[in-house]
């Protein structure tokens, strides 16, 4: 893990950005902590650039608690390469939703299944860096989506103690089958009106997950339209869970 | 409205005992107070003293809060008559409900709506009187079920101003059409496994509320296991509204 810049924000939040293994990411500090602090997995969509107003938002949530808060790119997003396979995968999927169509499960396993693959041992190889800087001592939650991602660190990374999932993605089959071995306390959101969600399949997916606290949260709007309310909640179950 | 009695709770907070009209009421203050408070009207299926221990922690935490609680008997439970269509009807709901078939939508009109044409107007002249009470001074939240009344109450009532609504009954289709026109915020719980509740019907109901802010609450858990952190999301969302 290399450190390749830092910086205090305007509230006192440290950021900094590293590289792990030539993967980008970005770690965040309370202004001021005693002792080692937990620590957020923040996940997303891909596209670290894109999607840095928002991590940086959920990372100051997460500091104002005491948390640390920390990301890395997504295998095929931002500056990483692209993986043909998922290009057409994503090229099929846009097609499929153009046109109104349902999206076959073979879309969905070839866009979602090797990145879940391909990014878990990321994330885990990620916990073990951070977890080896000094300030940093867990519990460990994550928070985000892709939601498959979530599900597979959920079951498969024991240093995990409790998950917001963001229900906005398509979900392959094979990971309803992993969401029932999930046995962690989970705040799932749903926005209500995403209109590239399935809104049905997310409810199934809440519904089969094995874990016995869960938590659905539904609320209105679009993809990003999480309501401030909402984003308070599900910082609350965190600081439950991680403090 | 006639006082009955009062009893000061050991955390303080003070219970009333009153009728109004021939029914039964309890209304529940702060230990202190400096002016007047907002008022949370206690919703339940009927049976004040079965009800009891469940509503008394309910207003506790309103009191925690700063505002007083209230709730009336409703029309044929407790002390109340009984109405002989109503006990018919919910024989009928619960023949069908052992016998594992789908509930007649008559059956439902028939249990459900003379009780919302009944009882709403209870709630409103009970709310006129306890306004007018030295120390109540409004906003006005409900909280609770018969989720029929609420969603009524919530169309007729301009002085409420935010609803915690209980999905954990039939709803009459009527009801689903009036649902469109509720438009102060509200915040719905569902239990996930509630043995006597249509999960599906919860959550077009849901889908079916016209207002701009909904959110729904979705826990693990039968019909009365509400968990501790979802009765304080559900305090958290009438604190954000009423004060």
């Amino acid at each position: 893990m290399r450190f390749t810049s830092a910086r205090r924000l305007d509230d006192g939040v440290l950021e900094h950005e590293f590289t792990l293994g030539g993967i980008p990411g970005i770690l965040w500090t309370p202004a001021s902590t005693s002792g080692p602090v937990p620590l957020v997995l923040l996940g997303h969509p891909g596209g670290l650039d894109k999607m840095y107003p928002r991590l940086a938002g959920r990372a100051r949530h997460c500091a104002a608690e005491g948390f640390a808060a920390a990301t890395i790119e997504l295998p095929g997003s931002g500056e990483r390469p692209r993986r043909a396979a998922a290009e057409q995968a994503r090229a099929d999927l846009r097609r499929s939703l153009a046109a109104g169509e349902p999206v076959d499960d073979e879309i969905i396993d070839a866009l979602i299944l090797p990145l879940v693959e391909k990014a878990v041992p990321e994330w885990r190889t990620a916990l073990d860096a951070l977890l080896s800087l000094p300030g940093i001592g867990g519990p460990v939650g994550y928070s985000g989506g892709v939601i498959s991602i979530g599900i597979r660190l959920a079951v498969v990374e024991p240093r995990i103690s409790a998950a917001v999932l963001f229900a906005g993605s398509f979900v392959p089959r094979a990971l309803f089958e992993e969401a029932r071995r999930v046995t962690i306390p989970l705040h799932v959101l749903l926005q209500w009106d995403d209109e590239g969600n399935d809104r049905q399949a997310a409810l199934d997916l809440f519904d089969a997950f094995g874990t016995e606290e869960k938590s659905l949260h539904a609320n209105l709007g679009g993809h990003t339209g999480v309501p401030r309310f909402a984003g308070d909640a599900a910082a609350r179950f965190l600081t439950r869970h991680l403090k």
